[in-house]
């Protein structure tokens, strides 16, 4: 294969990956998460089953008033239901009123699915297929058939699998998809039953190559075809040349697989879901197949420039949905270019190769050098290049850096996610901590008097510093007892450092350490500190909440004196050049 | 193939699953999971690289106390250094000491590593694969050989990496791995490449089939192989007959896949870790890998009963580790079984082969029925027959706690994972909650009067709790607030209810439901408690930590007391049935 063959991404995360446990969506939500898909050049983004509830009407009705820029928006929706016209089926009218250009009907491939789920008879279910999609070709759209259960279905009665395919081509469907609805076949099954399928078309193809079906109103398909809007980037298809797609989902943990395993058989439309969200175990996961596909396999999915924004994708979209991001997760996760071996940190700086699978720059992520307890020297050298120190293997403040490291970390420290924490400790090693503020102690009182009065309730801090050897008491309330605490100290600190008013926490993760002795466990918090255009993190532990969050606060503050002192120094610097 | 054909796991997670950011194992860690692992029935367990640390030194003089029931323990480490001699190398004297009957030793596949490396020759590496394997036979161990870079190596010199595996074979190794070190080879290649290396083995091993190789110091293989011990259930290999392995990483999200790719292809031996830890996205995940292999496959792995505890093996290593398990894992995942659209749980519960895989008992695990804000009517009605609550669909209290439901979920409360408040919300609809105790306020307060003073900083909680109509104030001290807060209303609940006694917390999360806005978002707080037998989780939500840790502190005490309600209530009617 070449490196424009081309394949095209169907996204589906605003439908299918809702459907993940402990996922939900508002409409602002779906929103920006579609323009985010679309900035990303995926071709086909499924929005939603129109008509399923009133947020994905308004969805379809949003982007009517202000469409996508490059994507076609596709609505779902299930064939028409047992025993009626399609005409009379009220669940297809807010289809047609989403007004897509492209619907994706699914259908049922399983004779039991047919006779045990729909309680219909088989006939009846083909009739389905067929009427739901010529009407929806009637009426100017253009057909994408995803086969439910299609590889069960095909295992237990293939005769009658591959009849409602070929009922779906023959009513008009462009497209027709294999999905892996229940996630149980494995790689070398679909390889099998998609080469297998995909001959039956080839031949019969051909055999009706000069065929014209005709659509259920009289109409000619080509009629049909030419009354809607063809985009340069998806030539319409003839009816008899059927395209196959693939639809797989992560229950046997081999769902990207899988669907590379259709691929390979020619397949040339790959369903999936933004990180893998999905029911259960999740949709086959695009933040890996797309550079499987396009950096490994050579096919041309999303654009070079489109490719780097993929990372940020992933995290922008585990931001909405409100899901911690997965660190491991291949190709976009923050570790998935981290070394930690003394070994390998020293190889993969002499050459990526030798430990890197593809430049992470390619997909928007980077290389990281990551400090933990098996940090050797190497590491703590290379880490502190990286926040511009030069160390000096020889130099003894390393290995105190290191042990001082090790020490921590039997406490519960971790620094791998808090990097400003590390740097603080590193500076302090070496004598280049600054200490803008010396913190005397804090309270924190928190009163809810009245059951029936939650609202009054009220978080209060107290706080007693030391700034160039002036005592400063303060207190301030909050909505909770650490922004009581944060608001506080900005209080009490700002008439030194008028800049800690733009600082604002952006982020407070909290994690129990020891999960067998609840409350009275150590806890470790990390925070999130932002100044408007730089972010950083920091870690506080202690048996106490309250405690943990006041050591990341105000190590947070800390550091963020340290960038603005950096940046005026840089400033002044170059004006001295000048 | 059949159902008997046996297929050997090799576990890594404490050696090379160690190596996951975030992972950090103590001593006691690692031999609970170790025996663990030998419960479950893996045959080769990887303990660590004696020598490394002083932990892994300590690891493996445990278990020559007391050593594993079923499992061969397997000491790793890499070939000698390069220009010295194997008995030279102090680096070989722990693995000795180490006292296992099998070594994996890792050498170089690929030139290129070698060279850069390394910085030594290809023949001088070829001497230190020959030489470590033979100093190991010489001092009775048997060998696995880990072919490192052995993909990537393969692509780029076949005839250098194949001479690798000749000599290691040739020196006496049983078992020669091929490992996908950087997790960026795809399915099809690792087919085609197993597939090609294990025919030129076949046919070489003709050619050698009588030859009779020597030992380093002269000695026969076969006498070596007499002098150590050899279990019945892995019978000693001969030399000629080297038998092939595969170890994964999930760089490319197919590590999984990759692993059966290899076993489709005559490789015998799975390396991989529980739960999919390792490096940068972790190894191949064994709780994947079994359930595929043998329940899929058809080969033998691992007995039927021991398949059994799959799902609580791989939560209990979660719960060692200390990482949160992740719910939407393949097999074991809370979620793997979950079902939650209403259409799913109506079939589901009428043929579970319409919508499942694999039967989650066959792996321990269980099918769920989920509450969400997509939940319909029939969802509720199933999760509350799973409570022992008979609802009728017409009952407008069906109804009513479904409108409950999305009015919480809007605030932020999820239900997922708080079945205990779940129920409690439902009784509350029905009339049947107990309001055991009405609580009129609390008050919190901490203190840390000076930062040289840690120790002696206070949490006090106060609480003024309504039973019976009667007013009870109570103050507690605890680690921190939470732990307070829980003290003082067990203290003042237990006059009226003394199985509180046996109450305590096991488990508290704490999630921040909106990343953008720091601590002034809404927090999400997860309780779980126990009475000693049981478990059950509670939920809180509110704009402040410590009030929505109150409510679901609260909430875990209201549910203890129904459970020990309902017991009674269980005895007294057995009683009155003899």
């Amino acid at each position: 294969m070449t490196s424009d063959t081309p394949l095209w991404i169907y996204d589906t995360t605003l439908r299918d990956g809702s459907q993940r446990e402990g996922l939900s969506l508002s409409l602002e939500d779906k929103l920006r998460i579609a323009r985010q898909l679309d900035r990303l050049g995926v071709p086909f983004i499924e929005g939603g089953w129109p008509g399923a509830n009133p947020k994905d009407v308004q969805f379809f009705w949003q982007l009517q008033e202000e469409p996508l820029t490059q994507a076609e928006l596709v609505a779902f929706c299930s064939t028409r239901r047992p025993g009626m016209a399609a005409t009379d089926d009220p669940m297809l009218q807010p289809i047609l009123a989403a007004g897509t250009r492209w619907v994706t009907i699914f259908g049922k491939s399983w004779d039991l699915h047919v006779t045990e789920g729909l309680k219909t008879t088989l006939d009846e279910n083909l009739a389905m297929i067929q009427d739901t999609i010529q009407y929806l070709r009637a009426n100017g759209r253009r057909v994408i058939y995803d086969a439910e259960h299609w590889f069960d279905g095909y295992k237990q009665n293939p005769a009658y699998a591959l009849e409602t395919l070929r009922v779906a081509i023959a009513a008009g469907a462009e497209w027709l998809v294999f999905c892996d609805t229940n996630g149980g076949t494995l790689p070398h099954e679909i390889a099998q039953i998609v080469q297998e399928v995909i001959q039956v078309f080839d031949s019969s193809a051909e055999v009706e190559a000069d065929g014209r079906r005709q659509t259920a109103d009289g109409e000619s398909a080509e009629k049909v075809e030419k009354a809607q809007l063809s985009t340069p980037q998806f030539p319409l298809l003839t009816p008899h040349s059927p395209r196959f797609g693939i639809h797989t989902h992560n229950d046997s943990d081999t769902a990207v697989a899988n669907a590379l395993a259709a691929v390979m058989q020619g397949v040339r439309m790959v369903q999936g879901t933004i990180n893998g969200y999905g029911e259960r175990c999740g949709n086959a996961n695009l933040c890996s197949l797309i550079p499987n596909l396009q950096a490994k396999l050579g096919f041309s999915c999303i654009a070079a420039d489109q490719l780097e924004q993929l990372t940020e994708t992933s995290r922008f979209v585990s931001e909405v949905v409100n899901l911690a991001p997965d660190d491991h997760a291949p190709f976009v996760g923050l570790s998935a270019f981290a070394h930690k071996g003394g070994i390998h940190v020293s190889a993969v700086e002499r050459n990526p190769l030798t430990y890197e699978h593809i430049r992470p720059e390619q997909i928007g992520n980077r290389r990281r050098i990551v400090i933990s307890d098996q940090a050797g020297l190497s590491n703590i050298l290379a880490k502190a290049r990286s926040f511009g120190i030069e160390l000096n293997k020889q130099d003894p403040t390393c290995r105190e850096i290191l042990q001082r490291l090790k020490a921590l970390e039997s406490e519960g420290y971790q620094f791998e996610a808090a990097e400003a924490s590390f740097e603080l400790l590193m500076r302090e090693a070496l004598g280049q901590r600054q200490n803008a503020f010396e913190v005397k102690g804090f309270q924190v009182h928190y009163s809810l008097l009245s059951e029936t009065d939650r609202d009054r309730a009220t978080s209060l801090a107290t706080v007693k510093l030391a700034v160039d050897g002036k005592d400063i008491l303060e207190a301030a309330e909050g909505n909770g007892p650490v922004s009581a605490l944060d608001a506080a100290l900005r209080k009490a600190l700002i008439s030194f450092y008028p800049e800690i008013g733009t600082f604002y926490l952006t982020d407070y993760k909290v994690r129990i350490l020891d999960g067998t002795a609840g409350t009275s466990a150590k806890t470790r918090v990390l925070i999130e500190s932002s100044n408007g255009h730089q972010r950083w993190t920091t870690v506080g532990v202690s048996g106490n909440i309250l405690e943990a969050s006041y050591l990341a606060v105000v190590e947070g503050l800390e550091y963020g004196l340290l960038l603005q002192t950096q940046a005026k120094a840089a400033l002044a610097a170059s004006a001295t050049a000048k």
